[in-house]
């Protein structure tokens, strides 16, 4: 039994779920095709990256942007395909405007010629700011469950 | 060439697949956080869970509750972090108010210090119901592809 | 700082990525259980499904159809149960009423009484086009990870 009316129509927490999805979508689409200065620019410009395997958060668009440009080559030298599926989103709104987004992340690897694998199964923890128009990540922390 | 036109916002049906979405994250966070008594609420009282694993469905949050709880404790013990990805949902409305969903289900699984794999592939499907302000699951029915 | 107005409803874009997310399911709900004809109906007519591991696209919707039941029917004769995962969506309207979709796809494959792995991760590229009142593909380009 239904304890509310059924809405006709889709509200605003709506929206900003598949603005999120869809953001998530792009900005690791970017990383994963190595265009890693496009991908730090989906940070707010005074960004954090968090993550339990860095003894230090990695603070700034600019030094996010070197740290992935370095892995990216890394990878690349190897021949290795990297893909970040980001799924099991829920999104809640903060008093300041901000969203705040919690996921679950995989990294799916593969060897060229060889079999997938899952290179690492994380949680991602995001606040998320609406800037020139589209969602910029300001804080992101990542844990990888190896290591939790 | 499209045969209807371009809707203008979003609809009833779009609101109901984002709720679910964002209700199966939150619901599975709880799960893989080990908090199986909330977990159980995500069910109603009188709540079934079926699957092809087990002999005869489990029926009652608190029963539900208690396996979930014996799951969780047992790979706390081994060291193993375990999260549920659910995926390529559909959904749809039934006449009485409920919702009828599918969806796949993976088992991501990640020993302490070791490599994640995949535990299990599974598939879902869901009758689901609105109670106190969100969704709650009136039937679940999982079927393992390794026994199907 | 957001730098626009909170919507107050959810918006066609919305409307629209739901309703891929919700067809992406069904689509290939049909096609992992068998249903290689009506699965094949999820293409217009002319459709083409275009793939790095095949030296040619496969043109029309029978040809589609009777490629997808030799691999259907390969699959079920080894006990292999075959779910195919697509997530990380993005979707943008093009002029002509059309929709460019871009996912990631993965393969998921169990062996009976065996353990699932992942049998191919892919990109997957769609022309959408709205017919009969529902989504169909016009054009899928598949690029397997392993062959890139």
């Amino acid at each position: 039994m239904p304890t509310r009316t059924e809405p006709e129509a889709a509200s605003a927490a709506a929206e900003t779920y598949y603005e999120i999805q869809d953001f998530y979508a792009r900005q690791m689409q970017l990383l994963d095709q190595g265009y890693t200065e496009e991908w730090a620019r989906t940070f707010t410009e005074n960004g954090v990256f968090a993550a339990n395997v860095q003894p230090e958060p990695v603070r700034t668009r600019s030094a996010i942007a070197a740290g992935a440009a370095a892995a990216s080559a890394e990878l690349s030298a190897q021949g290795i395909r990297r893909r970040h599926w980001l799924g099991m989103v829920s999104a809640r709104p903060r008093p300041d405007g901000t969203v705040s987004a919690h996921c679950y992340a995989l990294v799916i690897i593969t060897p060229r010629g060889g079999k997938p694998s899952i290179g690492a199964s994380t949680s991602c923890d995001d606040i998320l700011i609406r800037e020139d128009g589209d969602w910029k990540v300001q804080v992101r922390t990542v844990m990888r469950d190896d290591l939790a």
